[in-house]
Order: C-alpha cells, then sequence, then structure tokens
C-alpha cells in the first residue's frame, strides 16, 4: 500500500492508494494554510494517522508516501523550493513526514502529479511519451518521456503555461507578456470576455453573467449561436493550437492529454483544437499526436502522489 | 574506428574519427544533389571507400558509420522521411550503405548531431542536460536529457525554429507567423534590417550594404554605433532570450549553446541575451540554465556522426 498527497491552497486530499492504483480509503481535509507551514504538516500528520488507525494498518503496511505540490521542488535536498498559494519557501516537508513516519517520501509538482496519473492509468498510459495541460485558472504542465518524468536540471521544467506564444492585450501574473496561459486557461477565456464586452456595440449574451462569468457560461452560449462566445471559443482553440504545436515541434510527445476546466467543453472543441493543430504542424510528413481529454477525475492527485516511488 | 558523415545540400564531408572522438582523416566532396539520391550515394561510397584505402583501414576496422542529414528522420525504418534540400523523400539511405560496407549504420538529424558533438566534446559535455541552438539561415535545434537524444515519438523533436514566440511582419518558410527562427535567426535580422530600411528616414550606414547585407555586418555597424544597426542586435537579443526562456520553462536544461554564424557575435552579445534571458525567468529562486557559445567548428557534425552507435 501507498499514501498519496494532493495538497492544496484550500483542500488537502489524502489516500491509500493499492498495488493496482486504486483509492481504496480516503480524506479531505483542510488545509488551513493561513495559520504557517508548521499546523498545516501538522494537519496532513495527523490525518495520515487517522487514515492508518481507520483502515487497521501500521506504517509498516506502507512502502511510500508521496505529495503533490503547487510548487517548485527541489529533489536532489526532498525540499519544497516554493509554494506561492501557501507562501512556503525553502521547507523540508519530505523530511518532516518521514520524521514521523519510517518510510521514503517523495516530492513532486501538482501538474506533473497529474500528468504521472494518467501515464500510470489514465488517458495516456498506452504511450511512453507524452504531455498533459491542465487548463484551469492557470495552465499547468506535465512531461513524460520514456516512461520517465521530465523535471529539469533545477526542477524547473514543464511550465508550459509560461511559454510565450504570441502578444496579449494583459500581462500574464508571472509579469510578462504572451504567456500560453494568457491565452488559452478559463481565465484567459474570461478575459478576453470581459475585454470585448467594453465594447457596448457587441450584443452578447453573456452580458448579462459579466461579473460573475464562467468558462462553462462561454462554451454554453457558443453551442447556442452566441457569436462573441463563438469568437472566444475559436481563439482559444487558435491559441491552444499554437501552443499544442509548439510542443509537437519541440517534444513531438505520442500523446497530449488535456484536463482541467475547460478539458470538460466536449467532443466539439476537441475537434476544432485537433483540426487546428492539425493544419498547423511542421510536417504534413509526420502523423503527430492526438490531442485527448485526461481520463482521471479529482483522484488523480492522490493516486499520481501515491506511485512517485516508482520515480526514484 | 568509426565513419561520419555531414550530408548537405551542396557539400558532404566524411571522415574517420578514433575512440578518443579525434577526426584522423577527412574528405569534402560536391553532394551534387541535383543528380538525384543514386548519385549522392553512390558518391558518398566512393569517398568512404577511398578514405579507407587512403588510410590503410579496411571495413572491419570500422565499428559503425554516422551519417547526419538535414531532414526528418524515421529511425525504427532507418530511412530519411525527408530532406527538403536534397529533394528526398523516403529514402532507405542506412540500408544502402550497408548493403555495401557491412556495419551498423545510423542516421540523425544534423542539428541533432551538432547538439550530440558539442555533448560528448564541446561546450556541453559538463551537462547531462542541454540544448543546442544553431543561429543561421534558420534555427536548428538539438535537446540531450540525461545523456540521450531527445528524437520525439515520430523523429519530429527539437524542430525549436518553429517553436512560435510571437506575431512578425513578415511568415516563415514553413507558412505560419512568428516562428523563433524569423526572430532570431541571421537570416531575420537581414530581413528586419531591410524592413526598416524601407523607411526613407532612416540614416544608417547598412543602407550601403542593402543588397548583400549579412549578419555580420549589422554586428560590427552595431558596435560602431549605428543606431538601426544596435536596434536590430537588441531585437534579435530579446528574442532569443524569449525564445531560450521558453526552453527554460519546458525543458529547464543545464546549459544552453549556442552555434552557427550568430554565434560569433562576441562576448558581448552572449552577455546581452543573458541578461536579457535573467529578467524574463519564471522563478527568481531558480539558478537557470548559462548560455555558452558553442565550442566546435565545422568538424562537429561529422564528429557527432560518427559516434551516433553509442546512442542506438
Amino acid at each position: 500500500m501507498f499514501i498519496g498527497i494532493d495538497l492544496g491552497g484550500t483542500k488537502t486530499k489524502i489516500g491509500i492508494v493499492n498495488e493496482e492504483g486504486l483509492l481504496t480509503s480516503s480524506i479531505s481535509i483542510d488545509t488551513e494554510a493561513s495559520l504557517g507551514y508548521e499546523t498545516v504538516m501538522k494537519n496532513i500528520k495527523a490525518a495520515i494517522a487517522g487514515l492508518l488507525k481507520q483502515n487497521n494498518l501500521i506504517i509498516d503496511d506502507i512502502a511510500s508516501i508521496g505529495m503533490g505540490v503547487p510548487g517548485l521542488i527541489d529533489y536532489e535536498k526532498g525540499e519544497i523550493i516554493y509554494c506561492t498559494n501557501l507562501s512556503w519557501y525553502n521547507v523540508d516537508a519530505s523530511g518532516y513526514l518521514r520524521k514521523h513516519f519510517d518510510v521514503p517520501v517523495y516530492l513532486e509538482n501538482d501538474a506533473t502529479v497529474a500528468a504521472y496519473a494518467e501515464s500510470l492509468f489514465g488517458s495516456t498510459k498506452e504511450a511512453a511519451s507524452s504531455v498533459f495541460l491542465t487548463l484551469g485558472t492557470g495552465i499547468g504542465g506535465g512531461i513524460i518521456t520514456d516512461n520517465k518524468i521530465i523535471r529539469g536540471s533545477h526542477g524547473a521544467a514543464s511550465e508550459i503555461g509560461h511559454m510565450v506564444i504570441g502578444e496579449n492585450f494583459y500581462d500574464c501574473n508571472c509579469g510578462r507578456n504572451g504567456c500560453f496561459e494568457t491565452f488559452a486557461s478559463a481565465t484567459a477565456m474570461i478575459k478576453y470576455a470581459m475585454h470585448r464586452l467594453e465594447d457596448p456595440s457587441i450584443e452578447s449574451s453573456l452580458r448579462k453573467k459579466a461579473d460573475k462569468l464562467e468558462a462553462k457560461d462561454i462554451f454554453d452560449q457558443a453551442s447556442k449561436g452566441d457569436k462573441l462566445a463563438q469568437e472566444i471559443v475559436n481563439r482559444t482553440a487558435k491559441y491552444l493550437a499554437i501552443g499544442i504545436v509548439n510542443i509537437y515541434n519541440i517534444l513531438d510527445p505520442e500523446l497530449i492529454a488535456i484536463g482541467g476546466g475547460v478539458s470538460k467543453a466536449g467532443k466539439a472543441f476537441f475537434d476544432l483544437v485537433s483540426s487546428m493543430a492539425g493544419s498547423m504542424t511542421l510536417s504534413k510528413h509526420v502523423k503527430y499526436a492526438r490531442i485527448v481529454p485526461a481520463e482521471l477525475g479529482n483522484d488523480a492527485g492522490i493516486v499520481g502522489a501515491a506511485f512517485l516511488g516508482m520515480q526514484a
């Protein structure tokens, strides 16, 4: 058995996963990020202890603990370099857990954990080399090459959301202009909608939702024939295709999987993105990666984290 | 001993390389691309036979033959998928050589061969993971991760010159707009100069060279204080930095090496690019790859090709 932890800014999910990748028991706790690193780790420690007890297990039944983290990892030291959402800098989270539970502990970036879970049990399990993109508030990425996670020489690889792909009307949170995630995330769709709605001559059903507009509304209204919504969906698909074709031209993976909110847009959107990407490929003699929706749901973070020991 | 072949559109270089990577004997022949595939391969075959004889060697003294090709390879079949400069499509060049010389034969993209040679004996030999960019007519790329060449699932990886990084005033040869090589190759510098010189109010010493302007002239005039030349050098450095930081954010290599004509611009240009890239990094907590000039000269193509068997 393995323990997987999916650390989030608000909620943290912890689960026991068996050798087949089945989540046999899990718990979701409040992260209580505002109370600081020590409290968060104490909460996680207590939750693990509770989960073991509840399942009549002892720590000797657990082969390893893995944790997915919304931040950057120093893999040599086993430390978290930083974790913006939680205001953590240089904390030895694996050392903390190892002190309380005498098993190997592994840390990994959360988007990479999701990519890894998909490659083990989900949409990319047939592929030795795949790229996973999660489209939500931003764009997270994970790269698997020959069944190995690509972490980079300083743990900073697969930050695909910050690949510059064009010029945009607003700057990215990172301070630069043109990042992939400012064109093709859920946030990007909403920002572009609000930008276009500044023009009072534009008639659109999106205007009613204005302040609480979500990406889902834009997809819904596009399918109902709203012109502005359709324009936004087309723009999103175009830039998603540009980013994907950049990945073709750099990594040429076997499969590209898309997860996160935008991935629930349905087959029509995937067909549109695939067709646009197909028209942008460098060589017509190459059959590039298919673009597929992610298959694993919310548990991917726990399951992927639980299996991190296989990458050590 | 190994044989390395550097196939070019005009000249083809063939050499004998020893176990230490030393080129012991070489010859340069006219490729005669216009006479077609069979003639080109016959020329290469004859040159190899001549080279062996001249060095009192027989084919049994040769461990393997490797060839760098300006095109795309099907690694499973050992065939060239296409080679635009030579108008070759789906030709079994390794089968041809193997038929005449009873040794293993390996094919590889030429920019990747140069990257590999640098990683074995040149600028990136200290690094397990590196990216090589050659800036000339276009931008060629080679990616080494954990001492392994990254070829992609369909042999189409490391086409970094066709990563879209912005919007440009002219389209790329590939048919798209915004490719890295339209911003940061030698050709890109010249095209931008000509574009700016269309404005008759601009005074610049580059105007005299106009029709036969080279990247070197632009660097020379910039160092002499020509305002337009300086503007072009700054623009080139900026976009080169954008492309390099994209590579940081995707692959996070240990080192990035730059070869080709533009790399001869000197230390001031490398310092400018490094400083610009440093200001664009995603995390200030990470010490990203240094940007270094390639070290190997024209022989890199032969030497890298000769050692391709080590990657098989």
